[in-house]
Parts: C-alpha cells; sequence; structure tokens
C-alpha cells in the first residue's frame, strides 16, 4: 500500500474535535451532552446577514474575485473599519476563508521553514498547527493562570527572540484564556517588533468582545509599525457567522499583500455566498453588539464564580473572548474529559470540556488545564456545571 | 522592513487570474470585455440548490463537522456516487473547501517535499502552483495538439516514473483542453500505478460534461486499485455553484482519508451555507444535465468550427469540460492577450483569452497556446471571436 507523506503521519490531530466521536456516541445513546468545548455560540446572527442570503436573487454562485467580493472589501473598509478607528485602504485588504486561512498565511508568508514565532502561552492550538504545517516552531512565553495569563513584561519577549524569530502572534482577546492586551501591552509588542523587525501578527476576531471599560486597541494603530502588522480577522465570531467561513487579512504592506493575493489565487476565491452574508452583516446595528456583549458579562461572571466555587477549580476572570482557562484536581484533563463523555452521567446527561494540553507548547504544563467556553445560556450553563462538579467529585483520576 | 518568506516570493502568480487587473482597467474605460478566459459558466445553479439557501430557516450559521455535514456527506454517497456507480461509504468522503483544496491535500498527503508527481501536459495551472506550495515537482508528460492530446501509450507513463514518484495526478474529463480518459486508458493507468504503487488522484469535477456517448469511467472503479486511488470532486461546475466552495475528497485508503481529516480540522470547516445549496442540489434533476450537455455541445460545435476558420489558428476537438487549447499565429499569446485589453477595441469591446504557457511545464512549449472556454451563449460567442479574429489579423506580433 502506499505510505502518505511524513507530515501527514506527524500532522497534529486537533484537541479540540477530536473528542468529539465520543460525544458523538454519547448522544447515540441519547444522552444529552453540555457542549462547553467549543467557541460556537448559540447567539443568533443578525437579521441583516441571514436575510442577505435568502434575498440574494442570485442566478447563479459564481466565482468572485481571489480578494473577495468588491462591495465586501469596500464595504469592510468604510462600514466597518473606519468606524473603530482603523484607517485602511481597499487593496489593504483580502478576503480569507475565515480566520484560519488568515492565520496559515500570514505564517507561510512571512516564515521560512526552520524560523520561529513568538506567541504566548497558552495559546489557540491551531496556531501550532498551522506552524507545523509551514515547518514553524513556535516559541511560547509562559503565562502564569494565578496572575490572571497577563501579558509577561517586555524583557521576557526580549529574551525568546534569536536569529530565527520572524514574527510576534498575539490573539487579542484572547483564546482560550480571554486575555485582553493594553494599549501599553501592544505599544510595548510594536516597540519590541520594530527594534527586531519583526512581523506582528494579530488575530483580533474576538475584538467585539472585549469586557473592560478600555476601548479595544488594535494593532493597525501602534505607531511607525506600517510595514510589520499584520491584522487577522473574521465575521465568524463578530456577527456569529462561525459556519460562513469569512475573514480577512489586513495590512500596509504592499508586499505581504501581494504575496497573500497569489495564494488567494490558488485557491480561485472565498466563499461566495458567506461574503453575500458578511455584506449583509455590515448593517448590524450597535445594539445588537450591546446585547450580545451584556448576555456574555452575564455569561462569564455566572460561569467564573461558578467555577471557582467547584472544589478544587480555579480560573481567573477573562476579560475578552468566551472562554476561561480553568485548573481542575484532575491527574489530567484528557482522561477526565473522555471519562465524562464515555462514563459519567447525571440525569442520562454529561458535559464536554476541551483538554488544554495542547494549548500549551511547554511539555508537561496545562495537564490539569481545561478550556471551558460560556457560549451557552446561563440555565444550560447551570446544569452543565452542576454535572461538572459532580463528574470531579467521582472521577477515579481526581486528585484531592 | 521586514522581508517575506521565500515561498512567498517564489510562489507563482496565477496565469488566468494575472490579467484580471488589465480587464478591470478596460471595463472602468466603459469597454465590454468577452470572457473566454474562465471557467465561470453562465448556466444558471438548479433551482432546488438556490432554493435550499433561501429557505434554509437557519437562525445562525454554526460550525458543521470539519469532515462536512452529514447531511451532505450522506447524501452525496447515497444519491449522487451510488446513482454513477461509485460505492463508497460515508467515512470515504470528506467535504472540501472545494476542488482546490482536494487537489492541495491530495498532494500535501501523498508526496513529501522533493517527490514527484506525473501529469500530463499541458495540465491545469494550478496543479503546478500547489506542487509548489508542498515542494513536489511535476513530470509532465507531453501530449500533442495535433492528435487531440490524446493521452499518450503506457510506456510514456514508465518512463517518467523515477524513485521520487509518488503519484500520477490526472483531469478527466481534462481542464485545460478537454481530454476525455477512456476505459482503457483508465486502466492501463490503474496498472502502472499498482505495479509501481502509486497514488492515483483523480480529479473528475467535470464528470457530467462529457460529450461522446461513452459513460466517464471514475479512478473509483479501476479493480484491485482501492488503497491508491483518491478522487478529487466539486459540486462548482456540476450545479454551476463556483462561488459555494464545496467539494469532496473520496478515498477507501483509510490511512489517507484520516490524515485528511487531521488537516480538515486545522481550518475547522468547509462554508456551511455553501453545504446547504449543495444538498439542495443533489435532487436536481436529470433533466438539467441532459440540457446542460445538450448546450455545451452546441457550444463547443460552434467554438471548434469558428476558431479553425480564423487563418492559422487550429484548434482539436475537446470531448470533455468547457475549455480548448488552441495554437494562435502570434509570437507570445501572454503578450497578445494583454495587447487584447489594453489596446484593441471592436465598437468598445474586446476579448480575453488566457495565454497557456503556465499550464505547460517543458520550458518554451505553449507560447503560442491559448486556453479558450466555450462558458457563453452561442451570441456572445460569434461577437467575441469576430473580435478574436479581428485582433489577430491586427496584432503587431501576428506570425503570419
Amino acid at each position: 500500500m502506499a505510505n502518505i507523506s511524513t507530515k501527514a503521519v506527524q500532522m497534529p490531530a486537533s484537541a479540540i474535535r477530536k473528542l468529539v466521536p465520543l460525544a458523538d456516541a454519547a448522544k447515540k445513546q441519547g444522552v444529552k451532552v453540555y457542549h462547553l468545548n467549543i467557541g460556537q455560540p448559540d447567539i443568533k446572527s443578525p437579521d441583516c446577514a441571514l436575510d442577505a442570503i435568502r434575498n440574494n436573487g442570485l442566478k447563479h454562485v459564481s466565482y468572485s474575485n481571489s480578494a473577495g467580493l468588491i462591495e465586501l472589501r469596500e464595504g469592510l473598509v468604510n462600514k466597518y473599519y473606519k468606524k473603530i478607528g482603523i484607517d485602511i485602504e481597499v487593496p489593504e485588504l483580502l478576503v480569507t476563508v475565515a480566520g484560519s486561512e488568515g492565520v496559515n498565511l500570514s505564517l507561510e508568508i512571512t516564515c521560512n521553514p526552520g524560523d520561529e514565532v513568538i506567541v504566548l502561552e497558552p495559546f489557540y492550538t491551531n496556531y501550532n498547527t498551522f506552524a507545523f504545517m509551514n515547518g514553524i516552531t513556535l516559541k511560547a512565553i509562559p503565562t502564569d493562570i494565578r496572575k490572571g495569563f497577563q501579558v509577561p513584561p517586555i524583557e521576557e519577549f526580549e529574551k525568546a527572540i534569536t536569529d530565527r524569530t520572524r514574527a510576534i502572534l498575539v490573539c487579542n482577546p484572547g483564546n482560550p484564556c480571554g486575555t485582553l492586551y493594553s494599549k501599553e501591552n501592544m505599544l510595548a509588542l510594536g516597540e519590541v517588533a520594530r527594534k527586531h523587525d519583526l512581523f506582528l501578527i494579530s488575530d483580533e476576531v474576538y475584538r467585539e468582545f472585549c469586557y473592560t471599560d478600555e476601548p479595544h486597541f488594535s494593532a493597525m494603530n501602534i505607531p511607525d509599525l506600517d510595514q510589520n502588522v499584520i491584522l487577522v480577522d473574521s465575521v465568524s465570531k463578530r456577527y456569529n457567522l462561525c459556519g460562513a467561513r469569512v475573514g480577512c487579512l489586513v495590512s500596509h504592506n504592499k508586499e505581504f499583500m501581494a504575496a497573500a493575493l497569489k495564494f488567494a489565487q490558488a485557491r480561485l476565491c472565498p466563499p461566495v455566498i458567506g461574503q453575500i452574508a458578511a455584506i449583509g452583516a455590515l448593517d448590524t446595528p450597535q445594539e445588537y453588539f450591546d446585547a450580545v456583549r451584556e448576555e456574555y458579562i452575564r455569561r462569564r461572571d455566572f460561569m467564573i464564580t461558578r467555577l471557582n466555587q467547584i472544589e478544587g477549580v480555579f480560573t481567573p476572570m477573562p476579560n475578552g473572548a468566551f472562554y476561561t482557562i480553568a485548573e481542575l484536581p484532575v491527574d489530567n484533563t484528557e482522561s477526565f474529559a473522555k471519562w465524562m463523555l464515555e462514563e459519567f452521567r447525571v440525569n442520562n446527561e454529561t458535559t464536554m470540556i476541551t483538554p488544554a494540553a495542547s494549548f500549551y507548547k511547554t511539555p508537561g504544563k496545562g495537564l490539569n488545564h481545561a478550556r471551558i467556553s460560556y457560549v451557552l445560556e446561563v440555565p444550560e450553563m447551570v446544569k452543565a456545571l452542576d454535572i461538572l462538579e459532580a463528574g470531579l467529585k467521582a472521577y477515579p483520576g481526581r486528585t484531592i
């Protein structure tokens, strides 16, 4: 039998999705599974986005330009980015197949195989996957759960830089731990990037989900770093259009954008029906965002309080996105998560969480950490967390 | 300024799309451009596909499973592939972001950097792009325009095989020259693949566009080659849903499919609204395909006859897809295509064609070849070809 490639063999499986078959098996047995494991909000998409698909009047679904439909590119520049204080021209924006393609292309275009990219640990696990796919090494700077995963002093970044370092990749606000970078954090990072001439890749797909009074400070607004900043964005979270698979790459760096277009041309175009939804979504009223934000603050407050009430559980207060990393009193959160799905039931229901070890690069770190999303309504979370608490008490591998 | 990667610098620009800015510029001047350059049919998508999007009843556009919506996977297996005599199970099918992702993943999963893949020349230019992205070398076996680009004898394949050869990649029916592989061709290729234990990657996205009386013979039906065949498919052409960005990878090889799923998980999921259209499209009545086929035969017959009437032009009769490769009496079809867009007008109209050199790997080959699509209605093609003929007479670099 013909062998597959070394890359295909070594390609890491998704830690977020690899427990899905166990959840499916539980559901087949009639078990209700509470999904605290994924970033799939239950909040509805704006009507204007859904109406745009329903009333599109299409006769055939043609290719768009590889860089995206011009109406979407212009709309993003003039209706969205201008409003939030990011000043760009249309050629500085390319529509991608969601944030995933944006991150992958950013790494592929900025780094040669063997190069290093600095991230804060814990980080979104697929950063590691995309780095692997491009032969890049992630250099992870640890952050401390007990200090609320705050951004470490800039000296830590300086220490991590080698002659192979090409970029710093941040997620702001952050998946998986909800870290929100302050303006000061971003300016300091900008200084490091400028000093060492590094790319600063800023994944801001959770921009609308900030829970402090400080406005979000985009990497695009760091002064004098025009040629180094790459913004990764997406409509997935902003408008609850995860399945649309539409995002964008933004940069003032012409060389970067020209390269991105070449890669974009190879895959012909981003999904057009999703782009039509995204065009519709540009008319989303502010009240939609306000209501969503309020709802997430309510969910977060409940989730964090409740988690910390469980014996042996600790999680800090996240200031953005809709996840938290929690320390659980178990030997290994992956074994625990599997056990919950396979064996533990309360009234024929169970709770699913994401083991967080794959969000860490440092060996052995995060083994008792889980990523927990607060994307369900509070009454659902009440039940999910009661089950989690009961599971933690009954789990044979508990450590307290 | 931070430098971009070597790969990004060397990444080939799309030959098909690189003239687009010139066409856009012409249109801005009010010039009508006849697009004989792209595979973007003007035929409408089936109503059932469009209705599926309009009446979807979605409240929010969630992620699907990374392998695709189960309704689509089951529907493709039971409603589509079963009907056309391809016998597969659901786990042997993974929904991709159109055929482009399918080809790229097939190469990435079957080949290590430095490996070789055999193709027939001329080939779809993005095969070369995807090969480049994966560090793979395409080994092109020439075919002859004067012999209608027919599949060469099997000895030519044997001669092209080295110890680095990992796969044979065919497009059947073929873009860009409309070659249709006979059952005998496919069986012979199967024998070579079996003998040398090569993967046979079969891009069959134009399967519904065959113009002989012989039924299409899929690589999936080559006996005793289960573990080596990978089918790349797409709804783009079949249902005129190019912008939906939905296709699939099919293989009986479990190791291949498991690897494909890992890559699929990294990009989370294929476009969901496109998948909904594709589910709707499964109910497309046979009359739709019959009518489309009849229309394309009409267009092809007109196009080929008319092209061969132009002095110095030669093109053979294609038996599938909706393109032909034509030899033009010019020094260089790229210069000619640019000149048409930039300078040549008939009543403020011009015609756009695709220079075909990038469909060849052999240096210097195809310089006077163009890929010409017959995706417009005959009355439009009449005008487009009159302009092409006039352009060929007026072009300063003409060779006759």
